[in-house]
């Protein structure tokens, strides 16, 4: 089985690749060639069981997606995108590589005609404020950021493409990943990630909002196992319904605290400080903040079992069992 | 003011372009250039109290909406569209009228930096089965045509070319328009229309369902008032969800049939002839039956009172007051 990962360079892409290289193996069959494709680099991960390329390019670009398809990869992660902030600040590059780059990657397998699975990264910011306490399977999509926009149009391309033969996709709607690896971003979500990784690693960490503040989380592991399910399901069980929320943990920034007490001591919690920013607070207060993801617990995707576990799950993964 | 019509020369936009030559004014303002576009010539409509513009095109074709733009309307309707079967049969053409000609319209008005207001006729194709009893505002858009893929994926530019202060635009998602006057045709809603007008203009009409088969109707003249109050309304009352479901009247074809009994005599009812079609039964059965539009009742929008309305409306605006 040929496997294509599209943003292979990213963060979920180069956990995903880890993954599959170290597997050698993807929905009971092996793995015969692992492509990771982005704007920049990937990196072949450690003792692969499996060829891997690594190529670089520029999706929305004439015939680049066609060049992608030429070896017929039978499965697709689609993560490539422009963040929200950027996606804000610069609209026509956002709709290029986000809508326009997955466009032109449809129309690509279309061609080819062998229908390919693909799984398509998409996000909880296909929703906007107000919502109801826990977002259902049912409830509306009204984004309000052109991320948010750009992510629905690509799930409903993928549903009707999907429909209509062309491919056999699925779009999933990841969480937030936290405990995010890397240095500390900018992203106005960066601290829920910052306030665990910075002190885990010996480092302060500032925490902008109040502890009552709710947000839905996955660890990149279990990111990761939402990718290898969406590749593994029979999709016919999806019906035409073909854009689904993950499941996650709603916790508020009060319990990753205790979650870090408990798995770290008072000595790594004591490096949080409280350094409030109303702008953030305000940012973050529109942001979706717990689901009720029926549908994709019911197909199988599984969450983290609690906080405490998405800590572990992260000194495991970038500590090496250490805590500094 | 200036208003732009595109599909002006379709059923719902000769309608409005009636209504407006008609009244010369919309949303208080006089009309002081009325324009009507379309892929063929639309009709001057008679005693216009507004000079009126003719215009064909193509207008996904490149430059075609900057020419559109050139005069800076201050109202755009955006009525023209490949219709469902047809963008179901041909796929291309579909995505290239419905979804990139609506874009290069949107782009068109972002670089004229007016940002007039633009009425978009969208429908409740983009809502798919299987539904609740009634569909209310905040149920979510899982259509199962291209069409409606089409039909969601302008509503979500619209709303975010909004956000961003490109336009102020409105998606307005239409009833099935009962009674459709001109000839019988084979779309497979066809009948709904079909069974009114043909016994009331002499002739019989196939009825192919059964009537206990509800379904979701606004008269022509009910649609034109849907324009209108779009064009008129501070939009910022509807925040960033600026698609909308239209009130309309959900009645099943027994009912209907008793409209008709009760406007135009048993003598009429007579020419329905039952011919049942399984295939048609079957289209049917996976469309949108009721809905529950609190948000555009409390917006001031305004379905017709009851479908016996709805059949005298057709008698005075179609068949000047005569029943065969």
């Amino acid at each position: 089985m040929k496997v294509l990962i599209i943003g292979g360079a990213g963060m979920v892409g180069r956990k995903l690749a880890e993954r599959l290289a170290k597997d050698g193996a993807l929905a009971g069959k092996a793995i015969s060639k692992l492509t990771l494709y982005d704007v920049v680099p990937g990196v072949v991960p450690e003792g692969a069981q499996a060829p891997v390329a690594i190529l670089t390019g520029d999706l929305p670009a004439a015939g680049e997606a066609d060049k992608l398809l030429a070896d017929r990869p039978d499965v697709i992660f689609h993560l490539a995108a422009i963040v929200s902030g950027e996606a804000e600040q610069d609209f026509d590059k956002g709709y290029r590589i986000n809508m326009d780059g997955t466009r032109s990657l449809l129309e690509a397998v279309r061609k080819a005609g062998h229908k390919p699975r693909l799984v398509f990264a998409s996000s909880i910011a296909v929703f906007g404020a107000p919502f109801p306490d826990a977002i259902g399977d049912e409830f509306f999509n009204t984004p309000l950021t052109s991320y948010g926009t750009q992510k629905n149009i690509c799930e409903l391309l993928i549903t009707d493409y999907s429909r209509k033969g062309f491919v056999d996709g699925i779009g999933i709607r990841l969480p937030t990943v936290c405990v995010r690896p890397g240095k500390p971003n900018k992203a106005a979500s960066g601290f829920f990630s910052n306030i665990m990784r910075e002190p885990l690693a010996g480092a302060d960490a500032v925490l902008p909002v109040s502890e009552s503040v709710m947000h839905w989380h996955a660890s990149p592991r279990a990111a990761v196992g939402f990718m290898q399910h969406a590749a593994s399901l029979d999709l016919a069980k999806l019906g035409w319904r073909r854009a689904i929320t993950m499941p996650g943990l709603a916790v508020t920034v009060g319990e990753q605290i205790a979650a870090l007490r408990k798995v770290a001591g008072d000595r790594v919690v004591a490096r949080i400080r409280r350094v409030p920013d109303p702008f953030v607070e305000t940012i973050v207060a529109g942001w979706p903040r717990n689901f009720a993801p029926k549908r994709a617990i019911a197909l199988g995707f599984k969450a983290d079992a609690s906080f405490e576990e998405i800590i572990r799950i992260h000194i495991e993964d970038e500590l090496g069992g250490k805590i500094a």
